[in-house]
This record gives structure tokens, C-alpha cells and sequence, in this order.
């Protein structure tokens, strides 16, 4: 478990609740409006993710040498693809153009793509799990604040994203060789930072009050629990 | 034009037709049905064509620097991929193992698609382009060899293969630097041959007869027309 600057009050009431991956209920409404950011910034930032999560897998099914594997990762790339051609749409629907409007987080979310690019293809599948899997739940607490738009995004994000497939090839090769545990929680443990970071710094002021340190504090806690429940899946320590 | 061996009467009537690109009229319906593959044979290649255009271009991707760009080839990309995953649920309709019927066909054709990797990222696009159009043709063409799943797979061929983005970042190069049309067109007619020997590999018998050629040529007649007048709407020469 990290710890987070930001993060005194751990006996905070937990009135904020992220939605968990498992949980096929309406979307919680997050109430954090003010703290949230322009919806210009939020679809810029959600459709941007998108197209690096199937950036980074498609660059994993050339040098894939199993044509299963192949598959299982082009599903999830095209997942991915899919989500960010739709939030394209979004984009373009209210008038905006969707390059101009993703432009200004291409620096940010490039080198956040960077710094989760594993040494190995595994660790950079399981990057994309844990990251997109954090960053999608946050953008989803995020959305209830965006009115109608913000509906359809939760859904768009909430469309299967084909990542089991992943999960599957992460605990074969685990059962495969137990070497890949340590390795891999390990790694898993590194993306919390930089994935946080990146949430973080999407909320609107770049520094919070106690009040608003407060109504945050629990969505990122809601965060690392979805987080340690996905690593746990995994057979990985959180 | 490329002189093709088993090309020899040049006169013969024209009984079968192949679709092209801008007709959106029914199928042509091509009648050569003892000539035409398995239908595993059929399905397998098809579909692994089209995870091959989606890996091709999904390498494109990371490499290019233009947000405009990137999302230009991740829409030919998405496409490709979507493709690939609709004739994989095909054969998967079937009760057939979509990997099974796939791999046979890996080696001939991962060597295709490396054949046809250009040196410039550019001639690697018009390859997609130009290889996908021949064969994504030839493949409708032997489509009514088999029944409603033969429908089947001509309707997800048919769907749009968002590869008119690549055109516009061909002809954008060329307009920008007249080089580019000799280099590409070079480029373009080396492509031909590779592309007609997948075709031509395709159909069943390895040796034809002289009246099975006659059957034969005019639809690979047709898939070289249609190449040309896709060169030619780019201002390159075929």
C-alpha cells in the first residue's frame, strides 16, 4: 500500500464510493462536482487513455509469438480502440474536435505510458490491467458530474473491455513459473504511484483545502481497494 | 502490369466479375466453385489476413508523431481487427477452434506480410491498402462458394474498412513532396505479384487445366483493374 500525500484523515466517513469491476449496479454518483474537471478535460484525458492502452497492446501481438495469445491481447487492444473511437464521438458530437481537445494531455499520458511500459511483455500487459483498470473507475466516479454526456461515457467505459483474456495469460504464466509472483506484485505495486498521480492530477485544483482533501480522500481509497481486489484475483500481493 | 504465368489468353470472355471497391450493388455472384478452397481453407486465411492488416498497422501507430495521423491508421486498424474478430466468431459458429483453422496459414502468410513491410511507413500504408483491397476483392469473390456463410463473410468484408484515412495520408505526402509518387508507385507494383500468388495460392488445385485457366483469369483480370484504378485515384501509376 502506498502512501499518499494527500491522504491524513484514513478515519474520513466514506461517503464518495468508486464503482468496483464487479459491481454491475447503476454507477454511484459521485459528488465531487466542483473538484471535477472541465468536460472538456475529462473526455480529452478519457478518450487519450484509451487510444494508449491499445497502443501499448497492439505493440505486444507482433513480437507475441502464440497466435492465442495474439488473440486474447488483439481483443483487448480492440476493446480499448473501441472505447476511444466512441469517446471520439462524444467529443465530436458537442462540436469540439477531438485532436484539439486531446492535444494538451498527449505529453502527460505519453510519458505516464512510458513509465508502466514493462521490461518484459508481462508486465506491461498487467500495466494495462492495473492502470486502465484504476483510471477507468476513476473516470467513471468522475462522470456522474458531467450530466447526460457524462451517462454516456459510463457506459462507453463500462462495456466489457476484454482485459480477462489478460488476466488469463498473467496467472498461466504464474502457474507456469512461480518466479513471475514476486516479479509481478512487485511491478503491480509500482504502478499504484504513477497511476494515482495521473487521477490526481485530472481533478480541478492542484492543491485542496482540508474540506476538499476530505470529499477526494475517499474515492482514492475506493481506488486501492478495487486495486488490491484485482492483484488478489491475480494471486498477486497488493 | 505484371505478365502472370498462368495468364495466357488475354481475349477470353469475361463470365465472372470480381466487386469493386465503389460498387455497393449485390455481390457478383463468382462461379468457381470447384475451384475455390475448403471452406476452412476460406475462413482461416481470411481471417488471419485481417489480424495481419490490424498488426501491420497497429505497428504503424506508435511510431508516427501526428495525433492526426495515428488516428487516421487506428481507424483502419480498428477495422481490420473487427473484422478479424467477426470471421473468428464465424468459425467459432461453426464449432471449429478459430485458431485451428488459422494456422495453417500463418507461415505463408506472416511471410506475405513481410514481404509487403515497406522500408517508409508510408509504403507499409499503401501496402495495406493495396494488398487488403486485392484480396479483401478476391475473397468476395469466392464468398458465393459457400452458401450463407459464404453471405456471411462478403457482408463483413463488405463493411467499411475505414482505409480511406490511409488514401488521404498517401496523397497529402505526395502533394507535399512529389517524390513520393515514383517511389510509391515503384512500391505499388512490386506489391502486385506477392499478393496474386496469395490469391492464386488460394484456390484448390495447385496445377490448373486449360479450361479451369480460363475461368480463373478473368477474375484476377478484374482484381488487376481494380488495383489500378485504386493506384490511380492516389495519382500513382499502376
Amino acid at each position: 500500500m502506498v502512501t499518499w500525500p494527500w491522504k491524513r484523515d484514513r478515519a474520513a466517513p466514506r461517503t464518495l464510493k468508486v464503482r468496483s469491476r464487479g459491481d454491475f449496479g447503476d454507477v454511484n454518483r459521485v459528488d465531487f462536482e466542483e473538484l471535477a474537471p472541465s468536460i472538456d478535460t475529462f473526455l480529452g484525458q478519457a478518450a487519450y487513455l484509451q487510444l494508449g492502452y491499445f497502443e501499448t497492446l497492439s505493440e505486444l501481438i507482433a513480437p507475441t509469438p502464440e497466435l492465442s495469445h495474439k488473440e486474447s491481447i488483439s481483443r483487448a487492444a480492440g476493446a480499448a480502440l473501441f472505447k476511444h473511437q466512441q469517446l471520439v464521438g462524444v467529443i465530436r458530437e458537442r462540436g469540439d474536435d477531438p485532436l484539439d481537445v486531446m492535444l494538451p494531455f498527449r505529453e502527460p499520458l505519453d510519458a505516464f505510458r512510458r513509465a508502466t511500459h514493462g521490461a518484459r511483455h508481462l508486465e506491461t500487459m498487467l500495466s494495462v490491467h492495473i492502470t486502465a483498470g484504476m483510471l477507468d473507475d476513476f473516470y467513471l466516479s468522475l462522470s456522474a458530474s458531467y450530466g447526460a454526456t457524462g451517462n454516456r461515457v459510463a457506459q462507453i467505459l463500462h462495456a466489457d473491455d476484454d482485459r480477462q483474456a489478460l488476466v488469463q495469460l498473467i496467472t498461466d504464466a504464474i502457474a507456469a513459473d512461480e518466479q513471475w509472483r514476486d516479479l509481478l506484485s512487485l511491478w503491480g505495486r509500482r504502478l499504484v504511484g504513477d497511476t494515482l498521480l495521473i487521477a490526481r492530477g485530472a481533478l480541478r485544483p492542484q492543491t485542496l483545502d482540508a474540506a476538499e482533501e476530505k470529499r477526494v480522500e475517499p474515492v482514492f481509497t475506493d481506488l486501492l481497494g478495487a486495486h488490491s481486489r484485482r492483484m488478489a484475483a491475480m494471486g498477486l500481493d497488493a
